[in-house]
């Protein structure tokens, strides 16, 4: 079978590992150090810094395909693993829109995809006229490197806006803003393309944000509406069809009520490896987003996305403001004991508040008391209390 | 949270580790070689002989429980680690009823359990008494060491039987015999107890053997009466509880035309472990049995075993007379292109006629439509041709 080398050592890497054992795929792993969450359950590790061509090139020796837990991977890295003959994938010139903001932003007005109004901030002067714009609804960004409500600021008026806009460019950090969407949920699709083209979409996910980590994720979707659940899906295709994309691809959406007070959508950000809010498909579809992924980096046909239960629901193992006396072990078996269909997922990660060290999955019929039972569940396990 | 070592290196403790890397438990393995199926996916590695008491002790350091994928450890080793202080799980007085046919058919007698008429065969006037007892109807086995039916014999006539059982009792074999059962066909009881006492059982299991190999299992079993359905389950409840097992337990029954022409059962093996005809759980159960034994050999709460489908088939990827032209990549690549909901599981192992290689696991309503693809995803793995 084939070999897949990994760049990235998080939980994204780690539960990519379960996949491949099952499908007789070997793993190569760059990780940054030995003990790191996915390096504890894969053999083949080279230990080095995804920033070092040389590394990414040690790591990928031998393999049939390169992939990614994250986008951090520089372009001067990418570029020499492409020279050297591999085959990168997703390949450079798709994840630049997973890794460039901005770039991301004109790409998908190109594409006539939803996007909020944005523009390249250069200078005050810019922030400035866009602020106006947009009557002040303004939401700066970092065009690179942000995750997890890290890089994003809502200033809270002109003046705000204007002495971050200062601060960040005297620091160097590319801006841009775009209008601050006056959003009701926010949704997500979940779609996984192979290189010779075949694309498959998994039912459009809804995602609860705490303090702009995702908390919870719900697939499917609760009472969206079918024709706005198929242009999301549609949206999800050509997205993915028309960036070039391979592996799971995840657009974030915004939900908001449109000009006719329906729900509407528009593209948040794109992830261009397995994501959070698809961490579900684990025990609640016939393919997970990990062996999804797998079998599309190296061009194998597609397993089929379709949901085995009629909800399921993942809830994040966000560490509390202090490690519970009780032990892990002892917390998972009182949650064992006490929601024997709950499926834990730990990743090998010490404890430090607001870390994602895990999720809970749970699969049922009724969708408020499958939400209750999951965070009921993942709570427990990071605070030892119901 | 917690460590396991697994003694034994082959497919049933390479599909340990997938589940140990979901719910956060490091596995140490004891290994025969550093390629072998299960060293390929796991990072703890000691290569050694699990014949020798120092091997397996230098494999257990450090671990919270010792647990098997296969029956073959030696009594003085096993003893060694409970001396130790090792949580040795199953316990060896419990094992010794999956090691040795005897001693397990002397057992389950003992409990009440329905098994063929057996004896002792010490000498050849031994199984001549046991011939004239059973009208000729005799099984010879060995009393350790066989699987997948080797360690079986079904002798034609007296004048066979003798011949045999000389030549075996020569050669240092330890034996039995039994009635040999008209079986109707064969079903299996799978199911887990913890140290703690609690016992889960997955629905029963039908299996097909070819030339004394599982080929196939279908579960739940079709046209199981649901009176012997729920006798079965309860007899593998007793076994389990009254043997002491920990981990899962598989009891392979055989089935046959009771007196009042009514499906009956006896009980024909015993495994302390994962057993082939649970591999459907991966993919049909709410808990996989390999997640489930984990659960059990730290004595954490056991997970639900509901199944997820009407019907979920498990088809072996048997080598086959010889290995293809057809890379096996490329095998994979056409059944996933025609079966993209068949779960494909392979076991990093090279061909060999009839071994083991893998399996295929599909969900699906209709239980004669789901083993005729189940069957026909499995044959192309090993032929290359639908």
């Amino acid at each position: 079978m084939k070999t897949i080398c990994v760049i990235g050592d998080g939980q994204l890497a780690r539960m990519m590992a379960p996949a491949a054992a099952e499908l007789g795929i070997q793993l190569r792993l760059l990780a940054g150090a030995k003990d790191s969450s996915a390096a504890q359950v894969i053999p083949a590790v080279t230990v080095g810094d995804y920033r070092q061509a040389a590394d990414c090139l040690a790591a990928a020796e031998g393999a049939d395909a390169v992939t990614f837990d994250h986008e951090h991977v520089p372009g001067p890295a990418l570029q020499e693993l492409v020279d050297a003959g591999h085959s990168v994938q997703p390949r450079p010139e798709a994840l630049i829109n997973a890794q460039d903001k901005l770039v991301q932003r004109r790409r998908l007005r190109e594409l006539g995809a939803p996007v909020p109004a944005f523009a390249a901030i250069e200078s005050v002067a810019d922030v400035r006229a866009f602020h106006a714009e947009v009557d002040g609804a303004v939401c700066l960004k970092a065009c690179r490197g942000g995750y997890d409500g890290k890089g994003v600021w809502f200033p809270a008026d002109l003046a705000e806006c204007e002495d971050l806009t200062r601060e960040l460019l005297d620091a160097g950090t590319a801006l841009m803003a775009e209008r601050k969407v006056d959003l009701t949920r926010e949704l997500s699709i979940l779609v996984a393309r192979r290189p010779s083209g075949e694309v498959r979409v998994w039912p459009i996910t809804m995602s609860v944000q705490e303090n702009g980590v995702c908390a919870e994720a719900i697939a499917p979707a609760p009472d969206l509406d079918a024709d706005l659940a198929a242009r999301a899906e549609q949206l999800g295709r050509d997205i993915a069809t028309q960036l070039g994309v391979t592996g799971v691809l995840a657009v974030e959406l915004f939900a908001f009520a449109g000009a006719d007070g329906r729900e509407d959508i528009a593209v948040n950000e794109l992830a261009m490896r397995p994501h959070n809010t698809g961490h579900w498909t684990q025990d609640g579809s016939c393919t997970s987003q990990f062996e999804q992924h797998l079998r599309a980096v190296v061009d194998l046909p597609l397993g089929d996305p379709r949901p085995t239960a009629p909800v399921t629901v993942m809830a994040n193992i966000l560490g509390a403001a202090q490690d519970p006396e009780l032990p892990m072990a002892q917390r998972v078996a009182e949650v064992a004991a006490r929601f024997p269909e709950v499926k834990i997922h730990l990743y090998g990660k010490d404890h430090r508040p607001g870390r994602k060290i895990g999720h809970v999955n749970l699969s049922g019929t009724d969708v408020e008391a499958t939400r209750r039972d999951a965070r009921a569940a993942a709570k427990f396990l990071v605070t030892g209390s119901w």
